[in-house]
Order: C-alpha cells, then structure tokens, then sequence
C-alpha cells in the first residue's frame, strides 16, 4: 500500500494534511457540473460556474467538480489569445472558488488557464477547499493543439487530504492512460475528480460513450471513486460530449452522463467505505494483486 | 513504438513468424463462444468446444476464442481435482484444437488446466493455428482460491505473429491490470484474445456488465481489439456472467454481451487496419503519446 506524500502546491502536489481516517464521512456527496461555456466570455464563465457550485452545495453537494479551462474556454486560435485569457493561481478564478469553499463549506476542483510566473500557460486544476488553494495540478497528456499554447506538467497528480477524504486530480486526456489513473490510486486517491472537455467522438459509442467508458473502468479497476466534469454545447465547431458523471468505486454509475445535452448538475453519494476497503474478494485485493516486478516494460 | 520480439512457447511467449504486413487482410472475422461447461465433464466440455468452433468457423470465424480452463470446468473442490483434470501441451485438448485449426484453417485461442512437466497446474491459454501449438501463457494475476490449485506465470502475455495479424492472450483476471493490457499492446498485438470466467457480481452494472466495461476501455485506451470469451449458466454455486464480446479497437462494442443468458456464438468483424494506426487524432497517439519517464512508480 502506498505511503503518504508531502509536496507544496508550488510543485504541483498537494499539501497533505493530518485528517485522521476516523474523522472521515462514511459517505460524502459529490457534484458534477456540466457547463455550457463560451470561448474567452471570463466572466459569463466565472458567473456559470459560481452559480452551478452554488446549485450544487444547495443538492447537498461537499465535493464539486467543475470543468477544464472553465474561465477561458477552450478552443483557442492563437498562443496569445491563451495567453491573454490565462490568469495566475492567485487570480480571480481561485479567489472567487476559495470564497464559494469557505462560505459553503466545499471542496471545488475546476480548470483554469493558468499564467505562469514564466513561460506559456498551464492547463491547469486546482483544488481548492475552506483554506483556499491546495493544489494545484498541470496536465501531463496533452490532446490536439494543446502543445501550441500549453507547457506540459511533469509532475503526479496530486492527492489532497481534504475533509472529505484524500482528493486527487488530472484533467480530461491524462485519464485515457490507465498508468496515470492508477498512480492517483496507488498514492491513496479516495476520489478522482477531473476537469474535462471531451470532443464528441463521430460516432457515439453505445449505450455509453467510451469517456465514460473509460472512468468507469478506471475507477473499477482501482476501486477509486472517480467525478468527471464535462462541458456540453458547440465551441468553435467543436462539439462537447457531456459526459459528466460521478462513478463509484465499483465502476457503477452513481450519476450521469446525462441523457439530453446541455448544462446539468450532476449529484451522487460516494461511499468512502468501499473505496477505502481495496477487497474486491475473500483473498483479492485491487491493488495487492498487482505484480510491479513484471511492470517494468511500461516505464522504459 | 514497440519492436518484436522473438519468444518461443517454452518460454510462455509466441513463436514471431516473419508475416509481412502487406500479406495481412484488412479485416478479420472472430468469434467469441460462450459456453455453459460442467465441472469434470472433461468429454462433454470438449465436445462443446468443437462443436462451438465449427459452428464459428460456418459463420466465416477466422479467429475463435474459447472460455478459461473450458475442458476441466473452474470451481475445483480441490488440489487432488485440478491436478487430476489437468493435461499437457501436447494432450487431447490442444491436439483437437490444433486439428480443427488445420481443418477449418483458423487461429483458436482457448484456455486449459495445464499439467506441466513439474509442479502444480497452470491456468493456460493456448494459440493454435494450422501449424499447431504458437504460444502457452500462464495466468500471471490469480483470482480467489486459485492459488490453491496453480501455480501463477510470470511472462508477459505472448503476441503471436498469425496469418491474421499478431494475436495476444491473457486470462480472465489479468484484463483487471490496465498494465498487463498494456504491456500486450506495447508489443505490438493487435488483437487480445481472452478466455475468462466471470463470476456474476452481486449487482451487475447496467446498462453493460463491468468486466465488458473494462474490456471496452482496455481496447480503447490501448486501440488494440478484444475478444473475451465467459462462461454462462452455473457451477457448484458459481454463476457465471455470461458477458462474452468482440470490441473494437476504439472500445466499441461489435458483438455482445448476449441479451440474455446461455449458450451464444459471437461473430464480429474487426478492422485490422483501425488496430495497426495508434493516431487517434491528427496529433496523438494512444502509444505515442504516453509518458513512460513519469510511470516510475508502476512497477516498484
């Protein structure tokens, strides 16, 4: 089993806190929102997200997971136009999610565009909760024309210790490699809540689309609660899947993806239980079973 | 990309043939057979099997995968059992799959309880074609009280260079480890033929059972196809969940899971040439676009 971590946000880890496991909910209720966004409209887009985390903590929710780049967007026709829309992790996209976490009690995780102190963009998520930023995360896999306007991270994804449990986090791509879910899970990741913004596939995979596929056995596979935040509606050409969806630790689905398109607040209860408890038998165990001596292949 | 590699079945890996890629076709027919087999039924088992076969290869079946450990039946009582329903490499089981190769000119793929030279059983799947014997593989990740009565294998899944394409094979369990589907990727198969018994989980998931959910999304992440072949009906208080299918190397379902329970032959076409091009936009590429040098952790 895995040990637990420090790393400062700085480095793009998550401080780790001493919540002892007894503290912890049996159950926690986690929001998904799927948001209709509209490339550079930043304050329309802080305005949705505010008034979806708001809807959500009004269902009850604790943990709320917004979608990638939710201020800026995401289909960018210039490096500068992502560079005029990126804003630091102390601008006003974290400090007005901080403010929502402390006045309801949350832990938000969203997408931003963040500046850097130097060099391009980040595609970046943070985590954040009563006492503000946590972590902050920039994605390592990067789809499209993404490697135009964004530097990629190198760095795990992080795992906070939050009230809520241990929250990690990657963004939308990051979780189409197994190897990079599986790290979230083997430094202790109860839930995985990633930013996305998933371009609809030609062809619709049936009954379920292949991103929600992919989280579903993601979390089954880890036996890793995971919450996924999709966008929906046309970008520049580009259609979103909404495939927002809350997965337990199973791979069930616990919410989602919505049958309509549109804007939607997804909420599920996640059982801390079972994604604490790695058994998926009398004598087996999800990540006991593994065979790291033979695994040596996938890092060279 | 990943280069050949050259194993012989001795070593739990397949004989690589130099097939050049021209010769291939650009589709293959599989077929999946779903069997309803009884614990010691050693003739009737097989009988199925080959009458399972026939009945694929009539369907215009080039590839044909069959259930795990389909001759002895899985839920052995015990050691004393499996060792006396083990059999050889070079036994009746393998001998009548090698001649229905030969005959109907297909690869099969399948599973056997494995009496080997020394020590315990083996939890076996073999490739055959018309030449015979191409690979016997060890199930490496075992499931419940497995241990009991095999002795786990320690090589990576074998990919055997066929006439119609190059075909990988793991067991049942092992498609849990998005690494070791992975690692049958990396060298380079472009299909996964799997021989399982699922037992049926207390609440299956719906819409589609979670072991087809991890298969749609091994195949996705990886675009390699899979065709995984369960048992149905019940045995010594085993359900199983009968949740046979051929996916696609987009993670698309082309055959299966059966609606209902029982006994089915599967036949789907798959496109080898969707399996061979990783790219998976006009930048990336499943395989390509990994990040090894960050997967450290994997395999410690």
């Amino acid at each position: 089993m895995p040990g637990r971590r420090s790393r400062s946000p700085e480095e793009g880890g998550g401080k780790i806190a001493d919540v002892p496991a007894a503290s912890l909910p049996s159950t926690i209720v986690a929001a998904s929102c799927q948001l209709e966004l509209a490339i550079g409209q930043v304050d329309a887009n802080r305005a949705a997200a505010a008034a979806a985390v708001r809807s959500a903590a009004d269902a009850g929710a604790q943990l709320v997971v917004l979608p990638e780049l939710t201020p800026s967007g995401y289909v960018f026709e210039s490096l500068a136009e992502a560079v005029a829309l990126a804003e630091p992790l102390d601008g006003p996209t974290v400090r007005s999610w901080s403010r929502l976490a402390a006045e309801l009690d949350l832990v938000v995780v969203g997408g931003i565009c963040e500046a850097p102190p130097d060099g391009r963009p980040r595609n970046t998520s943070v985590v954040v909760d009563r006492d503000g930023l946590r972590a902050a995360y920039h994605k390592v896999h990067l789809w499209g024309d993404e490697p135009d306007f964004f530097t990629p991270g190198s760095l795990a994804p992080p795992v906070v210790d939050t009230a809520l449990g241990r929250v990690a986090t990657m963004v939308c791509y990051d979780l189409e490699f197994p190897e990079w879910v599986r790290l979230a899970a083997l430094q202790g990741a109860d839930v995985l809540a990633a930013p996305t913004n998933w371009p609809a596939e030609p062809v619709r995979a049936a009954p379920t689309p292949i991103e929600v596929v992919r989280v579903q056995a993601g979390a089954s596979t880890n036996r890793m609660a995971i919450v996924a935040a999709d966008r929906c509606g046309v970008e520049r050409g580009v259609e979103w899947t909404g495939g927002s969806c809350i997965v337990a630790a199973t791979g069930h689905l616990v919410a989602g993806p919505p049958p309509q398109p549109g804007p939607a607040v997804l909420v599920g209860e996640l059982h801390l239980g079972l994604v604490k408890d790695k058994r998926t038998g009398p004598r087996n165990d999800a990540l006991g079973d593994r065979r790291p001596e033979l695994y040596g292949p996938l890092s060279r």
